[in-house]
């Protein structure tokens, strides 16, 4: 029984020798491969990818387990050709949860609590302590319930500031006001000053924010997208930031990535945008790896398997 | 009985009409004055201050009860004939402790996930994700474990971050290890790459942060103060920061404030300033004054006075 691990990250997200090094710790007879080293097809029972190639997944006959390397899956289901049968399993995300609501913490808490105003007023000498907005004057809302936007729906309520919490499915989360379904997202993007994005990409979140949607929000909103780029339409963010619809954006996934050199958000002095660096270690995954090859040789079922239908 | 306000922060932090309308709302009866305005000194029992003229407060003969306007009382204990035996309170914390936390979240993450690296990639149109540090690469030293300081451990333990809390008295805090003493301040100023000050300003801590204690911090290590400028020896700390020996510091509180136009702190590369606005609101306050007053009145026990002998 062969695992083949396939990185289009490898060395940057990625260090292919330290999973192979520690997967071999843990399993010493693996028979590990790193792509494009494939071998006999016939011997991979167990892929750990965070891509594969359209068909390529269904060319190997005796696979048994698709291990992606990192949490959202959404890559995979670009081929259409991916075998049906065969589960696809995900990291569990805690050690992602945490990166996440860092990343979120940092660029909400540079707007609410004016970190650019008061580097300004340092450059200019001036001590001016200048009111902020209090806690209770604005509303964060977070699109997304899973792993990543419960950590982040509650560390903000742990600091005070009041969410509000968007499902497919509706999720109950201490403290926080909990909403689902279509017609719900209406009424969450009207009341919240921040809008999170934490959901899935699937087809349907896919282009969520877009014109439509921006004209529901809450006059003057920012929007922090943390999810995956397709769930933004980027030409209408911008006329929505530029209509003064929305105040602003940070952004740490785009429609094309790398940004392309002429796009205009690189520019655009009320969006910032980051390399897609929110989660940057998979770290999890190794030892989540390895128990998951155990579990395969025992016949065991897989834990954190990706439901096709609502595809994740 | 009359109450008698006296900020110096009138119209800045503190709006004092808004707290003679919620304390009329709450006690319609009450005699409310407003500093310079004392009227009858002898009818004064209760005195709501951020400040006090010394030898003023001694001048009430029938003062029962300070309340102080805040967190930190040290700007009480100025005045050499502060009267003894008048019990001094202050504001319970939990609303000061969000906006701290939030404070300290905020300028710790800027440094850990590279906010100015990543604004400068912006501003040169490169898609580059740099590798941050990982979480447990890094650990932070939280000097105070009071409201306040409990609060910004808990908060930073529950995004990853390695926490070391340090305290006069030792305490327990869950996921948090705790050191107590002069001794161990040497340890945790020897391992700590974030150093977040949150003490309480007293003749033991002032000037805790000096010369003879940066010699003692692991290289490189980066300060944040939201504690008291006297806690920091400002013209030390420049010097330990050209030296290498810190890397820099965010410091919301300075000796002199406000911080003089020509004091070099405004202008160092690698010291960012604010002008103390890590807690801005203490609106915790008016109810807890409200509720303050009626326990004078029935002669009851007031919650979270200050220890004279230990200064907080």
């Amino acid at each position: 029984m062969a695992m083949l691990m396939m990185s289009k990250y490898a060395g940057r997200y990625v260090d292919p020798e330290t999973w192979r090094r520690e997967l071999l710790e843990a399993i010493p007879d693996l028979d590990f491969r790193l792509w494009p080293e494939v071998g006999d097809p016939e011997a991979i029972e167990m892929v750990l990818a965070d891509f594969a190639p359209p068909g390529f997944l269904r060319s190997l006959p005796n696979l048994k387990l698709v291990s992606y390397l990192g949490y959202g899956v959404d890559n995979l289901f670009k081929d259409p050709e991916l075998p049906a049968k065969v589960p696809i399993t995900r990291i569990s995300g805690a050690g992602i949860a945490d990166q996440v609501a860092q990343y979120v913490l940092l660029y909400l808490l540079r707007r609410h609590r004016l970190l650019d105003h008061y580097d300004n007023l340092q450059r200019r000498r001036r001590w001016d302590p200048t009111r902020p907005k209090r806690n209770n004057e604005v509303v964060v809302g977070v699109l997304g319930l899973g792993t990543l936007g419960t950590k982040v729906a509650s560390i903000l309520a742990e600091i005070g500031l009041p969410v509000i919490g968007w499902s497919r499915t509706l999720k109950r989360i201490d403290g926080i006001e909990c909403l689902a379904g279509e017609e719900a997202l209406a009424d969450v993007l009207g009341r919240s000053d921040y809008i999170v994005c934490v959901l899935p990409l699937t087809p349907a979140t896919h282009h969520i924010l877009k014109r439509e949607t921006f004209a529901l929000c809450k006059r003057g909103a920012y929007l922090i997208n943390v999810g995956r780029g397709g769930h933004v339409a980027d030409f209408d963010l911008i006329e929505a930031v530029d209509s003064g619809l929305l105040s602003g954006a940070t952004l740490d996934v785009c429609e094309l990535e790398p940004l392309p050199e002429g796009h205009p958000i690189w520019g655009h002095p009320r969006i910032t945008v980051t390399p897609h660096v929110a989660a940057f270690f998979v770290d999890d995954g190794i030892a989540e790896a390895a128990e998951n090859y155990r579990r395969l040789k025992r016949g065991e079922q897989i834990p954190h398997t990706v439901d096709r239908a609502v595809g994740y």
